[in-house]
C-alpha cells in the first residue's frame, strides 16, 4: 500500500492539480483591496474604452485627405477653426479644409479622422501650414480601441496584478468577486523542538524554525497563517491539536517528524482526520522524500520534512502550487524560472529527482548557477542560495556549462 | 539645459542608484513582522547552530573505527548500550566497541563520531550486527556546522525572505532592525481625469487609472501608499497639493501631464519643491520618453507619463528600483528575468531603447515571447502581457528566434 503511494515529482504535482480547489465561497471586494487575489468571475465590459476618440499627440485634428502630398517644400494650407479644450466635448464639426488645435488626450471632433503633430505644422495667423501628410487614424486612438462593449476583459482564475486592476477601473468596475485568502495552519511536532524565542537551549533541544519559515513562505504566497505551535511526539495530543487546527483552516501543514517514530504518528494523524486520507506517501526526490499529502473531505493536509531546508524546498515545489489551487488560480499559471549555466559537474542517481541549491552569478550577459553544497538540515545553505535546480529523475547528472532552469526563491 | 538632461535607460538607473537612500530611520520589529523588509544591521551570531552534534538519520551512534571493513558477509559486532531519547541530553559516554540507538535529530553522545543507518544493522539481543562501514562524521551534523559563533550571518541591505527569518530564528534572534516601508504618494493631474469610481462619463472625460495601477504596483514593491487624488491643470492648485503630499511621503509620484501644457506644469512643480531639482528630464526610451526625475532635499519626485500602459512600464523600469533604494536594498540585488526566444522580427530605431510587451508561451522545453502590439495608451495590452523585452539602444531590432531577456510583470 505504502509502496504504491510513493510518487514522482510530476505525479505529485498532478495529484495536487486534480484534487484541490478553493474551499471557501468568493467574496466581493473594492478594487483597491483585490491586489494579488484571484478573480472568481468572468468580467465582461459594459462600456467601451476609451469612451471617445482621443488624440495621442499635441497637434491639430484634420481630415487626412486634406494633407495628402504635403511636404516641407509643398505644405498644405488649412483654416484653423478654434481649439479643443482638455476634458471638454469637441463641439464643432470639422469640415473639409479645416483644422482644430488639440492637446494629447483631447477629444477628436466629428469630421476629423487623424491628427497632425505640432512638430510638423506652422501657424501663420488663422492659417495652418502642414508639412507632413497623415493617414486616417494616425496619432489617435478610436473609441473602443482598448476595450469593446460586451468584450470578455478577464476570465475567472486570473491573479489580479496592477494592470488588471487598471483595466477593471477603466471599464468603471469599482468592486470584483474574488476568492478569499486561504487559511493555512502550521503545527510543528517533535520532542526536541522548543519555541523559537526560547533563549537558553538545553542540550538536545532545537528551536522551531519551520513555523517561522513555512509561515512566512505561506504569507508570501498570499495565505493567512495560523501558527499552531508545537506538540510532543504523543499520538493523542498530536491528533487532537491537529483536528482543532484543521477545522479552522483550508490547509493544514504538519512539520517535523523526520524520525521513524514521528513519521508514523504523522501519517496516522493525517489518515485519522477523514477520508479519502493519504494520497501521496513519499516522493522520489532529494531532499524531501518523507513528504506526505492527504485529503480529508475537500481539504488538504501536508506533512513536510523536519529539516528546515528540506521543508522549504518541498514548500516551493508542492505547497506553493497547492496554495495557488486553493486561491483559485487556473493550473496554467506562469512559473517564474530563469535559465542559467551550471558552473560544475553534478552527479545524480537515476530514478530520483535531485534539487540542488544554487547561487546565481552574472558572467557577461549570462547567468551562471553555482551549487551551494551542504546537508539538507543546514538552513544557512538556503540563505546563501538564490534558487534551486532540478536534476530530472532520468538523468545521471548535469555537466559543467549545461543550461539548467533555476526555480527562484522568493 | 533640457537637452543635457535627456538620459539613456542605463544613465537614469545610475542616477537612481547614486542619488537615493532610505529616508527614515531603521526600526526594530519582531521577526514575524519583518518578512519582505530590508535588514538595517549586520547580524553576527552569538551562538552555534546546531547547538549540539545531531544525527541526520535513524540508527546507531558508533565510533567509525569500530565499523571499518564491515560488510554483509562480514559484519562488525557492537554492544548496544541504551537508547538516546529525542530532545534529551546523551548522558552516557560511548566507548570502544559500543553502539547507542539514536533517532534522527538525536544528540550524538560523547565518544561517538558517526551514525550507522538502521537499514544497515540487525539487532540480536544486546548485540548489534553492522553490515556497512561508516567514516567519521557520516550521517551526522556537527555542532556549529550550520552557523559558527561570531559568524556574520547576514549583512545589512538583505531583503528578508522566509529562509532568512529561519536562520535568524535559529540563532535565537527574536527581533531585527529593518528599514520601515517607504511611503509613496501619488497625484494624478489633467483636466480630463475624473475619479475611477465615476459611473457616467461625459464626452472628453477619462477615469483615473494610474492612481489604481501605480498604487497597486507600489504596494507590490513593499511601499505604503497615499492616494493623493486628482488636480486640475492649474499651477497653484497643483503645486500646493504636491507640496502637501511631498511633506508626508518618502517619494512623490506625479502621473499625467502628457500634453505640452501639463508637462510644463509638472516640471515647474517638481523644480519648485526644492533643490537640487530636476535630475533627469526625459529618457530616450519608447514608450515613456516624458519621464522626469527630481530630488528635493534627500527625497525623490518622479513624473510618470499619463498613458496608463507607458506609466506602468516606466514604473517597472525606474520606480521599482527607486523604491528598492528607499527600502535600503543593496544595488546588487537580483533582477528576475527569464530568457526566451522572440517569435518574430521586430525593427527598432538605433539610439533609443524600445520596450516591447510580450506574452510567454512554452514550446517544448523553451519559452517563446510573442509581441503584444498596441499603442502605448492601451491598458488592455498590458493585461494580455506577461512581461516586456528590451531592444537595446544600439540595436536595429531583433530577429525571430533570437534569445531575449524578459522582464516579468508582477
Amino acid at each position: 500500500m505504502k509502496f504504491f503511494n510513493v510518487k514522482t515529482v510530476a505525479e505529485t504535482l498532478e495529484v495536487i492539480a486534480r484534487q484541490f480547489a478553493p474551499v471557501r465561497q468568493p467574496v466581493t471586494l473594492p478594487l483597491g483591496e483585490a491586489l494579488g487575489l484571484v478573480l472568481a468571475e468572468d468580467v465582461i465590459s459594459a462600456e467601451q474604452v476609451p469612451h471617445f476618440s482621443r488624440s495621442t499627440v499635441d497637434g491639430y485634428a484634420v481630415r487626412a485627405k486634406d494633407t495628402y502630398g504635403a511636404s516641407d517644400s509643398l505644405p498644405a494650407f488649412l483654416d484653423i477653426q478654434g481649439k479643443i479644450e482638455m476634458g471638454k466635448i469637441a463641439g464643432l464639426l470639422l469640415r473639409e479644409g479645416q483644422a482644430q488645435a488639440i492637446p494629447t488626450g483631447g477629444m477628436i471632433p466629428d469630421g476629423a479622422d487623424s491628427v497632425v503633430m505640432i512638430e510638423h505644422v506652422e501657424e501663420v495667423g488663422d492659417l495652418l501650414n502642414v508639412f507632413r501628410q497623415v493617414s486616417p487614424g494616425e496619432n489617435m486612438i478610436r473609441a473602443g480601441d482598448d476595450v469593446q462593449t460586451g468584450e470578455l476583459v478577464m476570465a475567472a482564475g486570473q491573479r489580479l496584478r496592477p494592470q488588471d486592476l487598471g483595466v477593471l477601473a477603466a471599464i468603471g468596475k469599482t468592486s470584483v468577486s474574488v476568492y478569499p485568502r486561504p487559511i493555512v495552519a502550521i503545527l510543528s511536532t517533535g520532542d526536541e523542538i522548543v519555541p523559537s524565542d526560547k533563549q537558553e537551549l538545553a542540550p538536545g533541544e532545537i528551536r522551531d524554525i519551520n513555523s517561522m519559515t513555512i509561515g512566512a513562505a505561506a504569507r508570501a504566497c498570499g495565505a493567512e497563517v495560523i501558527e499552531g505551535g508545537i506538540v510532543q511526539d504523543d499520538f493523542d495530543a498530536f491528533f487532537s491539536r491537529a483536528q482543532e487546527l484543521f477545522q479552522q483552516a483550508d490547509l493544514l501543514l504538519l512539520s517535523g517528524g523526520s524520525s521513524v517514530g514521528t513519521r508514523d504518528y504523522t501519517e496516522r494523524v493525517m489518515q485519522s482526520l477523514g477520508d479519502p486520507g493519504v494520497l501521496v506517501h513519499g516522493v522520489s526526490i532529494k531532499p524531501g522524500k518523507p513528504t506526505i499529502l492527504a485529503k480529508a473531505g475537500e481539504k488538504p493536509i501536508m506533512g513536510l520534512p523536519g529539516h528546515p531546508a528540506s521543508a522549504l524546498i518541498i514548500f516551493h515545489l508542492f505547497t506553493a502550487p497547492l496554495i495557488a489551487q486553493l486561491e483559485g488560480v487556473l493550473p496554467s499559471h506562469l512559473d517564474k524560472r530563469i535559465m542559467a549555466r551550471i558552473s560544475r559537474n553534478i552527479p545524480s542517481a537515476v530514478g530520483r529527482s535531485d534539487y540542488v541549491r544554487v547561487k546565481l552569478e552574472k558572467r557577461g550577459e549570462e547567468w551562471w548557477a553555482q551549487p551551494v553544497f551542504g546537508k539538507s538540515g543546514l538552513i544557512s545553505t538556503l540563505v546563501k542560495s538564490d534558487g534551486m535546480v532540478e536534476i530530472a529523475a532520468n538523468k545521471e547528472g548535469i555537466m559543467e556549462g549545461e543550461f539548467v532552469r533555476v526555480h527562484l526563491f522568493h
